[in-house]
């Protein structure tokens, strides 16, 4: 299309002037019942007159944003994620409408109904808990959409962003094994989340490649919070045989370790090597800087990005699933355990 | 205006009926010459025929998109702001488009297009170097905007929104001199940075207020980042004399001293007080938690939105500055100095 032709009407401009909301006249492109009988004879004439192309074909108008909605924005996490996906858009000329729905379904309605409203090209969602129904009425709304980090087994039919956990959680326990740890305590994420599995279970590959058993002992639930990293900490350490290292499946929990270890007045790594998971900007200025495993999350966000241009230009992707490597980076807070110098 | 009226065409829409890009109308709508006469004429005369309202007037059809602008999305800052905006826009069905423009010219334009061509309601700037030009182009094209934090002295003709620098630089060292510090040390943000230059002379207003005299050796200039933290650090505890509590003007920096500190197998706050300001997450989960000076950077963020969206509406706002309170958290990392015991 060059920009000499003129451009197909907007469905914001067929809403203007049936006077109707936009949400109204999208109930009627996706064939839906609850618009009463001569609103939608007097939108769907007016898509006639103006001939109103369809989302999909390459001569719509675009509004030139993609939507990116998070859980919360309460933590680092979410602007590394977000780092990733502005510079992709932002160097094709696409705004980043960035939104938190807080797990309430009246605030991902309100989200939704805001999307079509302001017409938004796309979806990245960076959700834990994903919504059924939410995504059927994005598909209904042919609204290209991809998920970074799922939880639960991915079945969603969109395609889906996030990093090999399970070769992270090996990595991690591997490293203390080569130390020479025996006794390596693991404080779990939340257990409905895939990520959360997937460490654990490479906690437990890496456990058996050193020919070390896995004891149940010392295997804590956590939640990824910094308290439950503090409090399962604790636990570990007042074990008649405590660990001589932890790898906790996030930062944040290792960042409690850190403080458990303090209150204590124990050291990291002299008295307890500690692992985390994620790579957030505080493991480098925690104090020891923390051995953790890189998540790439700047880079899933900017697939994710491209991933969901790509939709929006009508072309198809690779995978339905795509992870991105973890790495492990050692800094200072592991050691050989104390007991054998 | 109720939704039954025909709403005003959209500027999209005589783009898009012109065959020209929207930048091309914005520039007609603002008188610039830089446009061919015969695309100025059609343009003229689709928004007659149109009766084109221009911004401002009520009944101008709305985008219902904020524009929010950091220089860089790598610090935990920055989602903090974001989630002030993003909640107040949400809940006003706004949504909020977020950009990182690098402190490079030739990104900072491409985002103004990108403004002009999705016909953003407002922007809020989060940026410590302010273009006047981007202002001035701002303001031609009638784009309400709000600037949090500026740096230099904000001459601005728009709103800003800071908080109370030198009186969170006066509560953290009256902390320190009330706990019976003689020698206290401050690492100074980047000079150039009005936030900077209040919360030192807040620090010497605290010395003051307690009788201490400035000593030019206890002050080190710093970045606002972590390794600037670190090395201050250093330096100070090398100190002939050195002093028993150091109050960093930002949280990055102060745990920079805690590292310096842990490299000397020296702890905080038994051999070292360690006082830091903006309270981010990670000053929680430091191990000590960190007792900084809070800066409300949510609210800012929020009240930044609310003030935007009064400009949007025609309304006017009470102060072209406000400062919200800073307020001291106490946490773990400051004590007694060691030989006052």
């Amino acid at each position: 299309m060059t920009d000499a032709q003129p451009r197909a009407v907007t469905i914001a401009a067929i809403a203007a002037e049936a006077g109707v909301s936009l949400p109204t006249v999208s109930r009627v492109l996706n064939g839906r019942s609850d618009v009463a009988p001569h609103t939608r004879e007097r939108i769907e004439e007016l898509l006639r007159v103006h001939g109103y192309q369809r989302r999909g074909g390459r001569s719509a108008p675009r509004a030139r944003l993609v939507d990116l909605v998070f859980n919360d924005l309460d933590s680092p996490w979410a602007v590394e994620i977000l780092r990733g996906v502005a510079s992709v858009a932002h160097a094709d000329g696409i705004g980043t409408v960035v939104s938190a729905i807080h797990r309430r379904p009246s605030a991902a309605r309100e989200w939704l109904d805001n999307l079509i409203a302001r017409a938004s090209d796309g979806a990245i969602l960076v959700t834990s808990e994903l919504d059924p129904e939410l995504h059927s009425e994005l598909r209904s709304l042919r609204v290209p959409a991809v998920v970074i980090d799922p939880a639960g087994v991915p079945t969603l039919d969109v395609p889906t962003i996030g990093a090999t956990n399970w070769a992270g959680g090996v990595s991690a326990t591997e490293h203390l094994t080569g130390l020479g740890h025996r006794r390596i305590g693991f404080i779990a994420g939340t257990p409905t989340l895939w990520s959360s599995r997937a460490r654990l279970d490479g906690y437990r590959a890496g456990l058996q490649n050193a020919g070390l058993a896995y004891d149940p002992v010392l295997v804590v639930e956590g939640d990824f919070g910094y308290e439950a990293g503090f409090r399962a900490g604790a636990r570990l350490l007042e074990l008649p045989a405590p660990p001589t290292a932890i790898f906790a499946a996030n930062d944040q929990m290792a960042l409690g370790v850190y403080e458990a270890v303090r209150r204590r007045t124990m050291r990291v790594p002299e008295d307890l090597s500690v692992v985390g998971f994620d790579d957030l900007p505080e493991s480098r200025w925690s104090s020891p800087p923390l051995t953790t495993v890189h998540q790439p999350l700047a880079q899933m966000g900017a697939l994710a990005a491209r991933t969901v241009l790509r939709l929006v230009n009508g072309e198809s992707v690779e995978s339905p699933r795509v992870e991105l490597a973890t790495e492990l980076v050692v800094r200072y807070s592991t050691a050989p355990p104390a007991s054998s110098a």
